[in-house]
């Protein structure tokens, strides 16, 4: 991103610096620019390819721990035994090796898919791969408006890369008080959950007790992530989508949108968000 | 999107109104708010399932013609016979007929990746299939950079499922004088880039000869995509990736980014585009 109180930034992790020329308020110029690192990652389960990324190659272990969890391949963080990270011209491979309870699983979904794709079974039932079963997130620990508007607040001092390129998202982990504790950041904003989603899982932080904010849209992907976590509130700087607010309703969790400064939208409230602190104090006191 | 001159709107495809409540300027409210669809998506080609992606329900043909050749699945758009939406509970499935020198080309690619996953080949296949061979853009038409500012003048007036939700990622073709011709919204910007490339190709446009703009970050896919449909300028709103400018580099397009009203960065350069229109053209006259 071009901002002339980075010129003197000489390294930036996840990022590289590009000469680029451009135009700004009517004046041509010619600066060198941070650019945000996207990589292709394969992700490989005890020798077995599963899924090829475009990921910012950053806390890697913690995307490798959280899109196992989230996509849920591991039922729990030890599940994963180790991680590897082999670096090649054309990107970087995650060897997982997993336990296996959690091989089986991989094996058993790989046969299914394998199976629809060369037989050739109608629609319907690759549709069905979709939505997964999900937790009933059950948590009813109020949270107050002023903990989003608060960790809202916190966000951009936090998002170190985004400073720099302007390229990328951030999903951030935080208390019921709002403060920010946690924060993944990523080129692909359902990388940054996952890899949020790791770190927690890694430090085995009780992820029920706050909630997860992220800098994009909430899709319908980003519900789902969110409740396989087991977090009972997302807040979305932007807007959700029909299936995102259908998804939250189903796992009952609370949905928040154009989260932003004070204000913020409330798509499924499943009854945790209090939006009127004083009088609802008034009320209890 | 919460926007009063919109409670009027009775009716918008692509989305539907939700009742929400939240707060504003401190107020707290309860309005009803239009929000994006989002409908899981199955791409279905002689009857074999390949792949389901998270799209708006909106322009699905366009959707499977533009993903079938920004995939490489189809060589070109005669070679698409037909489109059958299958509406069901779970989602929307498109079964495309296609012709057999393009059925076989999928299966080809589709046992290769089959033969990958069961066997366990190391990670280094599984990335070689990421980048695609990509035509390298000889068409050395020059753009003048107001062209991209006229643009993107025009563009949220083009915008209409983004001005009732907020929600969603739009892609333009816009004739080398800057008007934009074709635009398609999705939730998704790869889906929006699609369905754009889709249209294009169905009406037969010249794609090469003017350039696309998005109001997304300018990524590696939609690199790729842009170039597989021989356009050779992309301007986004936001930040490319490091990935994004390879490729760029390596099919010769001209890579913009930051392209916002009278302003632009240039990634890639190509030697295509003017950013001092009246000085060249005092050198030239």
């Amino acid at each position: 991103m071009l901002d002339t109180s980075l010129d003197a930034v000489a390294f930036c992790e996840g990022a590289r610096s590009l000469a680029v020329r451009g135009v700004r308020a009517g004046r041509a110029f010619a600066v060198h620019d941070w650019v945000a690192d996207e990589v292709p990652v394969a992700l490989e389960y005890n020798g077995i390819s599963h899924a090829v990324m475009l990921a910012t190659p950053l806390d890697l272990e913690d995307f490798a721990l959280g899109f196992s969890l989230s996509e849920g391949i591991l039922g729990a963080a030890h599940e994963l035994y180790a991680v590897e990270e082999v670096v090649s011209e054309l990107g970087i491979t995650l060897r997982l090796q997993v336990a296996s309870s959690a091989f089986a699983r991989l094996k058993e979904r790989r046969r299914s898919m394998a199976g629809r794709t060369g037989c050739g079974l109608c629609g319907t039932e690759s549709l069905a791969q979709v939505a997964r079963d999900l937790p009933v997130l059950t948590d009813q620990t109020p949270l107050e408006r002023e903990a989003i508007s608060r960790a809202m607040s916190q966000f951009f001092s936090f998002q170190t890369l985004q400073q720099a390129t302007g390229a990328v998202h951030a999903a951030a982990w935080c208390s019921a008080q709002g403060e920010v504790m946690w924060l993944r950041e990523d080129v692909g904003r359902h990388n940054a959950l996952d890899k949020l989603i790791g770190a927690l899982a890694a430090q085995d932080v009780d992820a029920a007790s706050g909630f997860i904010a992220v800098t994009s849209r909430a899709s319908f992907e980003m519900v789902q992530k969110t409740a396989m976590a087991g977090v009972p509130l997302l807040a979305a700087v932007s807007a959700p989508t029909s299936y995102a607010v259908a998804t939250a309703q189903r796992a009952r969790m609370t949905l928040v949108g154009f989260a932003r400064q004070q204000d913020l939208v409330v798509y499924c409230d499943s009854g945790r968000l209090t939006l009127e602190p004083s009088l609802d104090n008034a009320h209890a006191h």
